[in-house]
């Protein structure tokens, strides 16, 4: 609290959590393919129902890289935003580590059993509580000052965080929707298309800055 | 597209994405040996045969290593030429990382499944797909001269897309063969051997600096 | 041990230990997750007893991702009073790397067989094993000064020492119980809470800098 | 050839590599574990037998750990003296990665097959092959000077070659006793023990500085 701003501590950079955070999301995406698999030892009818029947757990892959993908996107946009760390930022990075590290499992619950409202509800929450990590997270760096790259605005804060919060929603709402039905549940994420469009476009407006990958 | 050349954002700079790449490829390259295996508790005779039964596997596992490698190289060669990030860019290189993260499966299918068409198309589909997000990632390098290291002459461009078009057609060409002949497939992959040559040949001339790693 | 202070060669610099480390550590968090699985094609009934029964893989991959995370924020910190390696620094932290990398086989074995003597103490040793060679680590760069990036006080060594000490000795004393009953080695592990709080209050005062991530 | 020594090109830049061949491997290093299990749903006399049946395993995940530990740390000390890359260089280390990355399929085979001679002389065979391919980086850093971070001198060529040819030695002469005698194979591998502090005594010596980690 009393830190001031040009007093950047090697114990503060961030550099070795963004290594470590590198490596478990290149891991966590790499390991979703070891549930794509055809046994060996088929004759050739019974390989090509299996390469038919394949396409759930293709669909699976798919949908986690690319939350993945997405997810790792804001990590590194938040990170852009932070110069230091202390104690609470880094446990609420490692909160999410362990929560992305964790997404393999509900990936292939929801290929194996996309009917189940268990398996869809479970896979939604997993997302939901990485969004949660990754709000506070945000929040945390827009309220401390010390721990800022540059400064944060209130526009930016609002964006950043009604960004990551739309996701939060869809996949919140979609959890009851799976107990009635776990199709409909499915369908309702299709709605992040439009919503992050929108939360997207204000993002880069707060940004103010062309180029925010 | 009004943002200056000596205007390079934290937002843009490649570091974090090019951490991320490395992570995928090597998880990607060290995960094909989960597929080279000998089940446990064979007795003698049935370990020599297992063991000669090995092949197939130690052949795929040789080539997709050395698949990855290669597309690895064209990767880092490509973003030698980047400086910058933006939207687009990063999308079409998580595209071009979600399809080397799957390879690991074409690569079992084809160890244990060399005669079926599928299996054999699957492999040089997957291939081509990832060369065609590498080439869009050369045209648009290419065509967004804010995001480039240095200026890229027409030259090189034209070999860069050539060199990765060339294994694109290769690859492309054996998918309707497979169908034919899964045999003869795998035969017409050699062919890139004098593609290769003739391609690179050119590339490097259009570099024209002897170290081209 | 006749090096000077400013004589900083490339071949003591730490980067590439700590990008191996920092991979090792990501691996090791990541692979704990193939243990957290429900079996492909139950009926309904079975899939929701499986769900059921799942907690004990859930909690083990929490302890075991919160001890991995609690290893490498110690890992950090004590790179963090080095600048130069030699040998020995070099075969500590290669040996912690091995039993960091073992772990997942404890963690399978302690959500698989709870109630077993053999595998709670197995988990237990584990971790004692890593203490003391970060406790090496830690007395290694005390007490060789051509090693530290700046000057280790006695009062550091001390609280670092006894910081790293404490989680021993906590599951040091959790080895014979587990002999007694499992459960109340599990349960002894909750002194580790009041244990760490009090250790790193000591720890945090020595460093006597606000920000200690 | 007529490159000059002051011309380090981005493109000759060996990070990436580094960065590449660390996360090969660490990955290596951490999938060993995935051979040291114990199946679920044992009773106990089952389950007490199985830990007891453990050690090949764990002494192969040892045995293993501490190669790649001794390889990657020969890895760090070549690329050491490289500060450019070639194409040859990046093949050489590629190759010498494809059989770092192959090493946990030999592993399992030596735990479940230790008396089979397949068994102990392909683990052996694929060590020589790793030590061939780093000795000829070693033998092409020594001859091409523009690739050198600082001049390799004549003792310090010889002392690497040396120290790496040792070990290939060692594991060669084992591959012919492995079909006499397996165990007698195993045994042979502890000479490495006086010849590596042999070599290794003339490789510090000729590197004339005291930290070499």
């Amino acid at each position: 609290m009393a830190v001031q701003k040009d007093e950047v501590t090697a114990a503060g950079s961030p550099d070795r959590l963004l290594a470590l955070s590198d490596g478990i999301y290149a891991i966590a995406m790499t390991l979703l393919v070891l549930d794509v698999k055809v046994p060996d030892g088929l004759d050739e009818k019974a390989f090509r129902d299996a390469m038919g029947n394949l396409w759930p757990q293709v669909a699976a892959y798919g949908l986690s890289f690319y939350v993945l993908a997405a997810f790792w996107r804001d990590h590194r946009r938040l990170f852009l935003l932070a110069r230091q760390l202390d104690t609470s930022l880094l446990r609420l990075t490692m909160a999410s580590l362990g929560a992305i590290a964790l997404l393999p499992f509900p990936t292939a619950l929801l290929a194996d059993y996309p009917d189940e409202p268990a398996a869809v509800s479970l896979y939604a929450i997993v997302i939901v509580v990485i969004e949660a990590f990754h709000m506070a997270i945000a929040a945390m760096l827009w309220r401390r000052e010390h721990l800022q790259a540059e400064p944060i605005s209130d526009a930016l804060g609002h964006a950043v965080l009604w960004d990551l919060g739309t996701t939060a929603i869809v996949f919140g709402l979609s959890v009851p929707i799976a107990w009635l039905s776990p199709t409909a549940a499915l369908w309702t994420w299709l709605l992040l298309i439009p919503a992050k469009i929108t939360s997207g476009r204000g993002l880069r407006s707060a940004m103010r800055s062309s180029p925010t990958p």
